[in-house]
């Protein structure tokens, strides 16, 4: 009997920690890989590729769900399962809330990312401070001026709800 | 004397709100603009585009931070500031922080967004519970193969640590 790899969790698993390995051996960017699955084929992948193309927001689970969500002509992931070679940061965890996946898998954790320098776990404890107590300043500013939009988004009849 | 707008909060902050309101009219996205500011002068700007674009990640920061780096030619906003015509969500303030401008102004509240129905607070929640108890599951997977990618980045002489 053939073997059926595409269905397997850590044959998945493995494409994300191969992506890692070799986006930072190509200086791309960090040790970080991604892959988008759904109906047992990959439809995204990413590596980490912040210092090749100067975009901060280009990590693993970003590149994936963009390039996922292109192919699917949608926003949305349903019924897909990512797959990362590492636990996401507060940012590719808010973008994997926003695509709305089944669910994920993760292999090294943010203490593991901590331990070879990355931010990751420190953001997570910024983001759980009070917006005037975090390491970057945040001040509210013209409010008042801001809330008619929502209000006339509220109120829109052909919106494109996300 | 001419009265100068370039050094003024306020003018920025009605620029983004602007991009906001502009943006949602023309059904790119979301109610939501933001401007990055360097010098007293915008180099990068943004409005949700998340329904036009197909990509859940193109929030109006990311959108503004992306173009401001790639104006710089550089995945670090030293010296920025932002100005976001709603209070980032926790993706979008992930961003902000990889990308490390110097502060942020914000208009409206996340609780103004959940008001119309927006995600952001859920999500904010959602991070702060651990790993096993929300709402999309994640799971641990092969943490023993990924460590060597780590490990190699470690040791690694010539990286772009970011």
């Amino acid at each position: 009997m053939e073997e059926n790899h595409t269905e397997s969790h850590a044959y998945f698993m493995r494409e994300a920690i191969r992506l890692a390995r070799e986006g930072m051996r190509s200086k791309e960017g960090g040790p970080f890989g991604a892959v988008v699955v759904k109906d047992g084929k990959i439809i995204g992948r990413g590596n980490n590729r912040v210092a090749s193309t100067n975009d901060p927001t280009a990590h693993a689970e970003v590149v994936a769900i963009r390039e996922a969500c292109k192919n699917l002509g949608s926003f949305q992931l349903d019924g897909c399962i990512i797959y990362t070679s590492c636990e996401p940061c507060p940012m590719c965890l808010g973008a994997i809330y926003w695509a709305r996946p089944e669910k994920f898998f993760y292999a090294c954790t943010r203490e593991d990312a901590a331990a070879i320098d990355f931010d990751d776990e420190f953001i997570y404890k910024e983001l759980s401070l009070p917006l005037t107590e975090r390491k970057i300043p945040a001040k509210p500013l013209l409010r008042n001026e801001a809330l008619p939009v929502f209000e006339e988004w509220r109120v829109m009849e052909d919106k494109v709800v996300y």
